[in-house]
C-alpha cells in the first residue's frame, strides 16, 4: 500500500471535525462571551492542520515545517474560494503573540543546541563556508532588490539580501542521514558552518532592521550612523553573551536550589525572556536574545539538575516548541496571498530570489580548504532557508519606512515561495551529488 | 542552618534582575516596537517571583501554588508602596489570555488523572461524601451572601456559593503520604470524592453562570427557566462525554499513525481546546469542556502510541502547565486589591466564608458508610478549596449582571482570602486528627 492510498484513508476522518470547525463560527449566541473563545477556535484549526499536513510533508520526504506553511497558505486563502470563517485567524492579535512566544521558543532551542565554546571550536573551512555562504547570498540578494525593485529604498534591497544570509541545516542533516553521510567531513563542515551562520544572520538582521528603525525615527543616515548602529547590533549580542556567561552559573546554581514543579524549566524560560526583552529594549529583536540565552547555557550550568541536566531542559522545551512553533509557521503561510504570488513580478522575485539564494551558497564551497571534500554536497546542503528565512520576512513586514512596510505582500509572498523551493530543492540535489560514494564508516 | 536562612543567602541574588525589571520599564526608547515586549517583561517577573515564592511555600509545607498567590498579591499592589512599573500587569490582555489557556491546561490535566470508570467506580461513602460536601457548603455560601450581602441579588449569593463546592485534595494527599496514611480508607475516600466533587462543582458553575448569562441577556427569570438552564449544562457535559467516548478512539488510532513532532500533544491539545471552545459556545466556562476532554481520553486510546501512552501525554503536558499555570495564579493574586480587604466588610466575608467552607465540609464525614473510618480526618481533608475555588472566583469577576460584575472587588478578595485560609489550616488539623494512629501498612 502506497502512502498517498494510506493518508487518503483516514484523514477525512480527522477532516470532518476540522471543516466543521473553520466553517460554522456562527452557530452560538454566546461566542464571545469568554474573549478566549476565538483563539480556541483558531489553536485547533492550526494545530489539527499543522499536525495533518506535517505528517503528509515527512512522508513525502520533506520537513514537516514545509507541511505547516501550506496548510498555512491553504487556511489563509480559503476565503478566495468562498470559504469564509478563518479570515479573523491572520490579524487575531493573540494568534500574533503565540507566534511570536513560538519564535522565541524555536530559536532559544536551536541556541540551546550549540554552546559558545562549539563557536570557539568551529573548523576554519566551517568559518569560511559561513562567512562566504552569508555574504554572498546578502550581496546577490541585495542585487536582486535593485533590479527587480528599481523602485524601493536600499532598505528594502539590504533587507531582501539579509533574508537570504540564515541556513537551516534540519533538512540537510536529514538527508545526510539516510544516505550513511551523517559522520562524513561535510557534514561536519556543514554543520559547523550552521552555527556561524545563524550568529551571521542574527547580526546581520539587527544591523539592517536598527538602521531601518533609526531611519523610519528620523535619524540622519549615512556610513557613520549606519556602521554605528551595526556595531551596537553586534556590541549587544556579545554583551550578552560575555555578561550572560559571567552571571548564568550563578542564576542557574541558586535556581538547582529551589524547590517545587517546573523550577528548571521556568527559571530558563525567564532567563531567555529576559534576553529576548532586553534585545527588544536595545531596538534588535526579541529572537536575537532568545538564542543568546541558549547559546549561552551549558551543559555545565546544569550539574546540579541532576545527571540528565541540558537534555532535561531541551525535552521539557519540546513541548513548548511543539504547541507554539505551528502558531507561527501557519500563521507565516497564511499571510501569503495567493493573488500576490499569482502577478508576474511576485514570480519573477520569487524566481530571481530563488536563483540568488542557491547561487550564493554554492559560492560557499570556495571556502573549503580541507581535501577529499566533495564540494557539491556543502554547496548544496547549505541550500536550505527555512523557519530563519521566514522569521526575517515576517520581522521586515513589521518594520514600517515611510509609512510602507519593509516587506510589503508581495516581496513577502515571494520570500516564502524561495524559502518553499531551497526547502524542496535540497535532498534531490544533494542525494545526486552523493551517489557513487562510499557511505563514511561510522 | 534553618531553611530561612539558607532561602535568605541565595534569594537576593535571583531577586535583582527581578526587580530591576519591575522598576526600570522606561529605560528603552524602542520598548514598544515589538508588541511582545511588555508581555516579555511580564512573563519573566511572572515566572521568576512564581518560582521562588513557590519554593518558599514547598519548604514552609504549603503547596507551592500558595506562594504563587502570595507573590500575585505582592505583586499587584506595589503601586501601594509607591512602587510603579507593573501597574499594567492586570488589565494586560496578553498575560489575561496566557492565564487563561493555564487554566484550560490544567484542568485537562486534572481531568486526565481520572476516567469515566473511575468515577462509575466510585465507592458509596465517597459518592455521599461529595454530594454533601458540595450541597451543603453551596447553601452555606449562599446563607453567608445573603447575611453580609443583603443589597446583592441572589445571583451574587448563589456564585458565592459555587466558589465554596470545589475540592482540590492535592495538599491532602501529600500530607496523608507524608503520616504513611496515603493508602488507607480515609485516602481512598476522600480521593474518590474529590474526582465527583469536581464534576458536580463544574455543573454547578455552569448552571449558576449560565442562569446569570441568560438573565443579563433579558430572558425571564423563574424556576421553570433556570431548572431549563441548569438542565443544559448538565446535558452539554453529559453529551460531550458521551459524544467523546464515541469519537475520541477513531481520533486517536488516526492520530497514531500521524508522523511529525509533537502529534500526540499536538491532537491532544487540538481535542482538548475544541471542547473547550464547544463549552464556551454553548455558554459554559471553557474549563468544563477542558475538564471533560481529559476525562473522556483513557489509557485505551493510547495504546498506539507505544507503551507509556497516556503517561507520555501527562508528562508532555507539564511543561506546558508549569509555564502557564503561575501566570494564572499570579495574574489572579495581583488582582486582590489589599485595600480592599483591609475594609471590615471584606474581613468579615473572608472570615464567614471560611467558617462556612470549613463546616461546610465537615458535614461530608456524616456520608460515611464504612466502618473504622477516621470520620474527622475526611472531613478535614476536604477542606482545601485550592485553584478550584479561585476559577470560580475569576470566572464571577467576569460575569457582569446589571452593569456590574458578579463578584466584585471586596467579594473577589474575600474569596481569595478563603480559599489560602483552607489550604493553610488543613495540614495542622489533618495531621492532628491523625495523631496516635498507626500508618496504614503499604
Amino acid at each position: 500500500m502506497g502512502p498517498s492510498m494510506r493518508r487518503n484513508r483516514y484523514a477525512p476522518r480527522i477532516l470532518f471535525p476540522v471543516l466543521l470547525l473553520a466553517f460554522l463560527p456562527g452557530i452560538a449566541h454566546a461566542a464571545g462571551a469568554d474573549p478566549s473563545l476565538p483563539l480556541l477556535r483558531y489553536l485547533v484549526v492550526i494545530l489539527v492542520s499543522a499536525k495533518l499536513a506535517g505528517h503528509a510533508a515527512v512522508r513525502l520526504g520533506q520537513p514537516a515545517v514545509l507541511g505547516e506553511l501550506i496548510a498555512g497558505i491553504v487556511l489563509g486563502n480559503l476565503a478566495l474560494l468562498g470559504i469564509g470563517g478563518l479570515e479573523g485567524m491572520e490579524t487575531d492579535p493573540y494568534v500574533d503573540i503565540l507566534s511570536r512566544l513560538g519564535v522565541i521558543v524555536l530559536l532559544f532551542g536551536v541556541g540551546l543546541e550549540s554552546t559558545i565554546r562549539d563557536i570557539l571550536d568551529v573548523g576554519i573551512s566551517s568559518l569560511l563556508v559561513a562567512v562566504l555562504g552569508v555574504a554572498v547570498p546578502f550581496g546577490l540578494g541585495w542585487m536582486v532588490g535593485i533590479w527587480l525593485l528599481p523602485d524601493s529604498s536600499s532598505f528594502v534591497h539590504a533587507f531582501l539580501g539579509a533574508t537570504l544570509c540564515a541556513t537551516s541545516v534540519g533538512i540537510t542533516a536529514r538527508v545526510l542521514q539516510d544516505v550513511g553521510r551523517s559522520r562524513g567531513k561535510e557534514a561536519r563542515i556543514i554543520l559547523g558552518a550552521a552555527v556561524i551562520d545563524d550568529i551571521l544572520g542574527l547580526i546581520i538582521l539587527a544591523s539592517v532592521s536598527g538602521v531601518i528603525a533609526a531611519a523610519a525615527s528620523g535619524v540622519k543616515m549615512g556610513v557613520g550612523p549606519q556602521l554605528w548602529i551595526a556595531l551596537q547590533a553586534f556590541g549587544f549580542l556579545a554583551g550578552a553573551l560575555i555578561l550572560g556567561t559571567f552571571l548564568t552559573p550563578r542564576i542557574f546554581s541558586t535556581g538547582a536550589r529551589l524547590r517545587g514543579s517546573g523550577v528548571l524549566l521556568g527559571i530558563s524560560l525567564g532567563f531567555c525572556f529576559l534576553l529576548s526583552w532586553l534585545s527588544g529594549l536595545a531596538g534588535l529583536a526579541p529572537i536575537v536574545g532568545a538564542f543568546a540565552a541558549g547559546l549561552i547555557l551549558e551543559p555545565v550550568h546544569f550539574r546540579q539538575y541532576g545527571s540528565r541536566g541540558i537534555e532535561e531542559l531541551e525535552e521539557k522545551l519540546r513541548p513548548l516548541s511543539d504547541f507554539l512553533a505551528p502558531v507561527f509557521f501557519v500563521l507565516m503561510g497564511s499571510k501569503v496571498d495567493v493573488r500576490a504570488l499569482a502577478s508576474p513580478e511576485a514570480m519573477a522575485l520569487a524566481l530571481a530570489l530563488t536563483v540568488a539564494a542557491v547561487a550564493g551558497k554554492q559560492a560557499c564551497s570556495l571556502g573549503i580548504v580541507d581535501r577529499g571534500v566533495n564540494r557539491w554536497a556543502v554547496g548544496f546542503g547549505m541550500i536550505p532557508r527555512g523557519e530563519v528565512g521566514l522569521i526575517f520576512a515576517s520581522i521586515g513586514a513589521g518594520l514600517t519606512f515611510g509609512g510602507t512596510p519593509v516587506i510589503g505582500p508581495v516581496t513577502y509572498s515571494a520570500v516564502v515561495l524561495m524559502v518553499m523551493i531551497t526547502t524542496l530543492v535540497t535532498p534531490p540535489l544533494l542525494k545526486w551529488s552523493l551517489s557513487g560514494e562510499e557511505p563514511t564508516p561510522p
